[in-house]
């Protein structure tokens, strides 16, 4: 008698990222070199100064050994130290607990504050990873629609209507993943005090945060006097320092929650693998200036990315931001996938449909155009036609 | 109004090893240096072409970007030859899912089987995380009694008897943590045709297997016609390599528990962090030699706290085997917490009480006798003695 597996993991939708990249392996290179924009990787390299502390850190005996579940001291106060200082707030070291990369990091928030039987509110389109991370554990799913017209911002009174009681959290992703658009402060301000007004918590993932076009505050909400009980942001280490392979990510939260998410870390992973975040930590004041260079360079992506979209205007931006753009294709008969397998194996463009950020999303694809610089993206304005 | 955390994770306790360790830090010194048997740490460190290895691979931008969901290629491999050649079995690479810790492989790997409202049949004592990733998942805990008498070995009439529909799985450990039994092949071979016929998973969790004594293969269940259809074997690189702050650790099984794996390790971290993987693929054939040289140190230390042990009758060794020893102190009146406290605070021994492995092991103390060498242990004969 062969036991059976969880019937809520069988029914899980694959990961996509492997789907669209084996499209792009039937490529036969006709139209130019293959132009991954699935899977978000900056296409540029990580600073040598980067590889080298990784090196360093590697070679010691000490990141071998286990470290602090809530983090590295280091990490934890420099991290804390950048985001005081970008967001103009109170953070101590003890507000930060280090995960292995944001996916992590959302699986353990949300396991700190929901479980199986209570509910979370997405967004429609939605990170799939959000809405696999809440079904995988039992939690509820809940979607707000966004509306391509707002340029697939919330809709306050839309959120307020969908947060009935039994809804624990509200997660958002600004600058969001997938449609690119940057939630302007006075909205997350709404979203914010709505959160709060109704006893929810808000999860915001700013994975993309540092490809904002401006330096600034990307909003307020961290210097409100009472941000620790509403507010849990998400941030990645991956896309600012091109180094996914490492998984590092950041919790900022109140303490309560901090101490939550480590009784939880504790099981999944004892600490977050050492010799990343250590190199991190040195990284994080000493490559400011780098990283401010490639906000600039991913403004000129945008830039060409835009350009290039002009001249098919059958394709058109729904909307774009710090790292995603979302494009509506020009056959709206034809299902999200089929039009990004084709895209994939005939012109050598890979994106993700829309399909897989939400059922009813099939006009749309998601292009991960930071991946490709400029004049990379200038060469869409071609192959984007037929 | 401030939103509630999740029940589950906040009844949940704490994490037993920075409770233990804090105590370590009130010791004086007064006895002698402070010898830490808690956290289960090898005394000596990794092999100086194991860092080497780690450092080229973290200097290298391929460990930089994403890797594959279920591991590097190389180490699947390199792990699936050593296992088949181990247990004389037939193991693949797409039989090997890389995980990020063998808590970590725990935590996929119980998911992949159970959600919410099922059941597992874990041991009393059992390993504090095993209990504590179930309850956090909203998996309901079975314990079955290992009795002192019979060595801590499970006894396949009471798992028989408390395998009742709506169990999914059993969970077992063996070299065992806490108690250090080592399950004899024939033990191992009842409960897998037990687990088989009632069509429940084996989850066997085999961290401690290259510091067993002899070299051979720990049991056959692999050589099994149809094990994939029920044994699911953990197995961590932390321990025989000495590098736990890399986070490193395989899951065996079936392809489809495999296939199942990756969705929610996609969900859980994407990949486990590659560059310790690379270095890992390497060292896997290259390091035979001194894996076999430190499982002869751990024999020498295993003899060495048996002969302190002895030098003190009013303790009694209750299981010992490939890491831990099982202790029984000589308060029957107090409590484990008590009486490791004192021994940590005013004897510097750092043990963990039995209390944090079962309600009503409050008699014992486990202890990881493999981090200190044998000089350090023969002076347990004193330190012992209050």
């Amino acid at each position: 008698m062969t036991p059976r597996l969880n019937p809520s993991i069988a029914t899980l939708s694959a990961p996509p990222i492997p789907v669209v990249q084996g499209w792009g392996r039937a490529y036969d290179g006709a139209r130019g070199p293959l132009i991954d924009l699935s899977q978000a990787v900056p296409g540029y390299p990580p600073h040598p100064r980067m590889l080298r502390w990784l090196a360093e850190a590697a070679a010691s005996p000490e990141a071998c050994a286990y470290g602090a579940i809530e983090g590295e001291d280091s990490l934890r106060a420099a991290y804390a130290g950048e985001t005081a200082s970008l967001y103009g707030a109170t953070i101590s070291a003890r507000n930060i607990h280090i995960t292995s990369g944001c996916n992590q990091a959302f699986v353990v928030a949300s396991m700190a504050v929901a479980g199986p039987g209570d509910r979370v509110l997405l967004t429609n389109p939605c990170y799939f990873n959000h809405e696999t991370t809440l079904a995988m554990q039992g939690i509820g799913v809940d979607y707000v629609t966004l509306q391509p017209e707002t340029g697939f911002l919330p809709d306050p009174a839309r959120v307020a209507a969908a947060l009935t009681p039994g809804r624990k959290a509200l997660a958002l992703v600004s600058p969001n993943n997938p449609t690119g658009a940057v939630y302007p402060p006075p909205l997350l301000k709404d979203l914010f005090d709505l959160c709060a007004a109704r006893g929810v918590w808000l999860i915001l993932d700013e994975t993309y945060r540092d490809f904002l076009p401006d330096a600034g505050a990307p909003h307020g909400l961290f210097a409100e006097p009472h941000w620790a009980d509403t507010l849990i942001g998400l941030y990645s280490f991956s896309k600012s320092f091109c180094i996914p392979g490492h998984r590092v990510a950041a919790i900022t939260a109140g303490e309560s929650v901090v101490e939550a998410v480590a009784k939880i870390m504790d099981n999944v992973q004892i600490c977050a693998p050492r010799a990343a975040q250590m190199a991190l930590a040195k990284a994080l004041p000493a490559l400011a200036d780098w990283c401010a260079e490639n906000r600039a360079e991913i403004a000129r992506r945008r830039v060409a990315l835009i350009a290039a979209v002009a001249q098919n205007p059958d394709w058109q931006i729904g909307a774009i931001g710090a790292y995603f753009a979302f494009l509506r294709h020009p056959w709206p008969e034809r299902t999200s996938l089929d039009v990004a397998q084709q895209l994939a194996t005939q012109n050598g463009i890979i994106t993700i449909p829309g399909r897989f950020f939400g059922a009813d999303q099939d006009e749309w694809l998601r292009l991960a155009f930071a991946n490709a610089d400029a004049p990379t993206l200038a060469t869409l304005a071609d192959r984007l036609r037929d």
